[in-house]
């Protein structure tokens, strides 16, 4: 169940950042969808460690791999698995963490969960897992494509202090990927820019927040009660490391409206009913209204930083630590690509689900 | 699946606020577990309607009725039943909604999901659904009583604009009952009270924040992918009706500190092991780390309201609405114990999941 | 996960035969499906006790109350609650049980899991556990007649050492109906009957097979691997109470034959694809191929006889029981509409399944 | 859901016979389980094609790899991904299947599901999607050696009209692995190698039966109603290619035993509570009784044989096809370790279960 995300489309990842290799099988896809490795190269190399000065130097290719599932260049409808090769693995520059639990890492946690954790590299908790869902999300965006269900664009809208100052719904992917933020503001890009080189150099790290917004998703997907699109929505996002806080629509901010001010007055606009407003963000209890959708996940700062920190060894002791390694100063940039998967693998995930019970 | 929560310890809630009755089947609980329909109760009339001027004025006793899964006093490990009737409902107040749409309500997604409604009332869209979730709550607090592993409190921290000022680890839940507003700061919580009663005159609602924190959770509960502690925690708060936000321990306010800054230092005390911060919220790679679990979710203000608003029905035709029925002008003092039964709910269920891999 | 079986049309059954009531939680059923208790009243009345002189006397009207998921004579698509109270419940008939483990029962078995069971009847191990499959089984012929997916027709194939003699793809309801035996062939009906008779004065019980055909049933149902079409059925029989063995198709005969003389040729009639024999039952390779689909299931002999046995009591002292209770001497009359319950859940659910990925 | 199997020790194979790979994901294992690749190469050998003559010529090293999960020897209690390359592959042999449906295999099924298939070999219809099962019943072995909870030893007992006399209780894995037919009667084992070299020499097929028993199983595992242990066993089974029938214990013949003589009387020996007779297969009301579990599967002849058949193009023309194509004449000796996987698994899932809610 751990590794499992999804009812009817539904992927399970697997691998270690050290291990031999990291991946997913996806089950569920529909048949007949084109696919071939380019259209989720085109994802991984998004995600892909190395892709600018902002992110860390480790050299990971992350060449993807398909071994099942796809027939002369179409899903057959049965499991898809995607497999990459940990290439650029440096388990010795680890070695010093073998007895000592890094702040705000999964080390401890790990150890007191399973008794044992593999101490080359952040194991599961590396972000090398993501590449079996950002895969994954390149084929959900496919099937989404297809059935005319809805097109996914996030970027980031918040580094440290500095925020950005745009209309999320206006947003394109060519303006998120025109700066090595995926910031689509180009002023608060810019800024951004320097205030992540300057803290990669003072060996510290920043968080901050990604916008995303589902365009064209059809009304009527989600659920009722427990699987809401939201709580999958937040569920899938908070699954993703170093992720704290999430939001539908108008969140936290919501809380100091007045509900005169926030419901979303219902119009008639080319032929179809619409929201005014969106506080709503695209689904109203819990089921897509055909408004866009939009969510927005808090990152924290990586917690690998090159600063002495206070700590303690598996035997107890009090120790100092200096994590050496090779970290992002700030995951916000590579975490686009991540949120966009997770939000495609959600919709497609309802689609199909709809599409199930609908005359 | 719609209706399903948890995958050890699983709930599946049933019922409109209209229909017979609302209930919920608990499938999984450990047998030999202490259980009446009074410790039930308890939680319900936390969470009832009519319970104080700041809540609707719908009555309703919601006496929970056991039909299967206990004997002579104690669980069975069979799937337990519990049942409410509906008893004050008032269908026909309803009747001017059957072709309307309610602002910011469920009426137009679930008539785009299903082609079919029951208009009396918000069907499995009112709060009335939460009541098999609080039940079982109660059950699953049992449960965690029983094996040492964890106390949920849960309180208004937030209406409006106005904010508790409370140290959110120190709170008992005899601070929580103190006050109708469920808020433990008693200078927050006069002003709480006058806030919603002027809302409720102006026939207009409001918003705020429920924080929770589960004390004495044991190390390692929770998942490192999927099912990370924080994702089903998310999941399950952003499933209740109006929630739009969700944080774990420092939440949105993370993106703005220095790595630096939010980590949390480990320490040893008392012999074992702690963090000096808990910026964590007490959850790191989505496995417990011992300390308290904090976790805060934003409600938005009601969409019930009694100012008129404009919408369409279901012809297309705009048209205005005055809403009577029968609402609560802020749902937080009666979201506590939602809040906190699903929190129960996703500890109890990665309790037992632990418990099974466990040497 | 105990009480739940499907996966998109999925239930959940709950209660003990001597508890308040028993019943099913029906999830995933699509709207707009006209239902009323009474299309469950006919098939609860042909599962329910005291119905013929072959039964057992207890006397359950067994009436059906839906809860939840139905508003003016249409399914809402959301869970529908169906609750029958128990009525004829005699605790007291089973005080001499409380201590001693019937052989053959499951008396010893939720003891050995639990610590603890309902000695008062069997508890969820009751044939009473069946009405709640019995119920949902009417909901999902009602899916499958919408969606004209299959019509599912079950009858007495075996009792003892009598077997029927008719051509099954020929059976119809009328047929089945027009014994209390439910064997369409008059002759042994008449034969059956009188065995079973025997049996019940002799204080002994008999066994037999129920054999059970979808008609009409589209290619393309099922699944290629864990859930191959034939796993599901297998898995949705044996685990009803005494069933002990499953065939689909030619079953255990199969393996007398050539693979020469079991292959199903295909052949062109009526302008779609057939097969001149239906050794496979209606399912290749996990999956529906538009033939008749063919099941059987083995019942054993009721555990419950009135004969002096040998047991062990919970101090583990040998002892003699002699069983009053109440209970059927053969249970193959009442097993039919819970066998093509089942069958029609499977299919059902595979329906919906098949709905979400076929262009 | 498709391709997933077991709810807390979980399993998802993938792959095809002609794509790149086949393998399987294991989630949930626990953590500290010593492994290797040799673990799983043993049981891999004993599926493998070309092991003698009796087997398909196919030549298939079937070396393992595990690329995750695994570290230092031991289980990381992450997901474990065994993958097996595909390296005998020769899709030019199937090319005449191209647009031909193979009777009573699943080509046609498979259009019919979607559209498409991988017609070079069966796709994941192939034996070879057992590689994945055979290498996760491996580990599921080693958690049931580590907890004390049960050894499985299968063996054929039925070839063609062939059955085999011995004790299925005293069977070891010695007197299985003895003869290349794995049936541990002497006279029976020459009998059947004899008739499956007939058969393979006149270009037929032949079916049989697998009697799997699981020593050492303790009491308490299942559940009582839906995941009854019969029918998560069924099910298992009757996932396997080619299986058509199950029984537990006394299965079909129970149908001819009055309940006096199949009743299984509860005795006290060696201070603990047994059944004189095991009719129960060491199981009862769907949860084990720390008696021998006992299994049988039916297998069909193998559908693949060099006789000329009748059957029908895409196209929907009357077509001859004469397969040639590399198979077993018997898949029976090879089904023996495949089902033994799957005993093995269903008895993992349950262990762990149970574990979650024993006090």
């Amino acid at each position: 169940m751990s590794s499992t995300f999804g009812h009817l489309f539904r992927i399970h990842t697997w691998g270690e950042s050290h291990g031999g290799a990291v991946g997913v099988v996806i089950d569920g896809c529909p048949p007949r969808i084109e696919l071939s490795a380019a259209d989720l190269q085109v994802e991984l190399d998004r995600r892909r460690p190395g892709q600018s000065k902002l992110t860390t130097p480790r050299q990971e290719a992350d060449r993807a791999e398909i071994l099942s599932g796809v027939f002369e260049g179409q899903t057959l409808g049965t499991p898809i698995l995607v497999m990459v090769r940990n290439e650029d693995a440096r388990p010795e520059a680890y070695a010093d963490m073998r007895d000592v639990y890094r702040p705000s890492h999964a080390d401890y946690t790990y150890e007191a969960k399973y008794g044992i954790r593999n101490w080359q590299g952040g194991g599961r908790a590396s972000a090398r897992e993501t590449i079996g869902r950002v895969a994954a999300g390149a084929v959900a965006r496919k099937v989404l494509a297809k059935f005319g269900a809805g097109e996914v664009v996030g970027f980031v809208s918040q580094v440290h202090t500095i925020e950005s100052k745009v209309d999320p719904f206006a947003v394109t992917r060519a303006d998120v990927e025109r700066s090595i933020t995926r910031c689509p503001d180009p002023v608060a890009a810019e800024e951004m820019t320097r205030r992540i080189d300057d803290a990669r150099r003072a060996g510290d790290s920043l968080g901050g927040v990604v916008t995303c917004v589902a365009h064209g998703v059809p009304p009527g997907l989600g659920e009722p009660v427990f699987h809401k699109l939201e709580a999958d929505l937040a569920a899938s996002l908070l699954s993703l490391p170093a992720c704290k806080g999430f939001e539908i629509g108008s969140g936290f901010a919501a809380t100091r409206l007045l509900g005169s001010g926030h419901n979303d007055a219902f119009v008639v606009e080319g032929g179809r009913v619409h929201t005014r407003t969106n506080h709503s963000g695209g689904v109203q209890g819990g089921i897509s209204n055909g408004e866009p959708i939009l969510v927005r996940a808090a990152f924290k700062p990586t917690a690998t930083i090159r600063k002495e920190q206070d700590t303690v060894n598996r035997e107890g002791e009090a120790v100092k630590l200096e994590a050496q390694g090779r970290h992002d100063p700030c995951v916000l940039p590579r975490a686009v690509p991540m949120v966009e998967a997770m939000v495609a693998l959600v919709l497609c995930d309802h689609l199909l689900r709809q599409r199930a019970i609908a005359s």
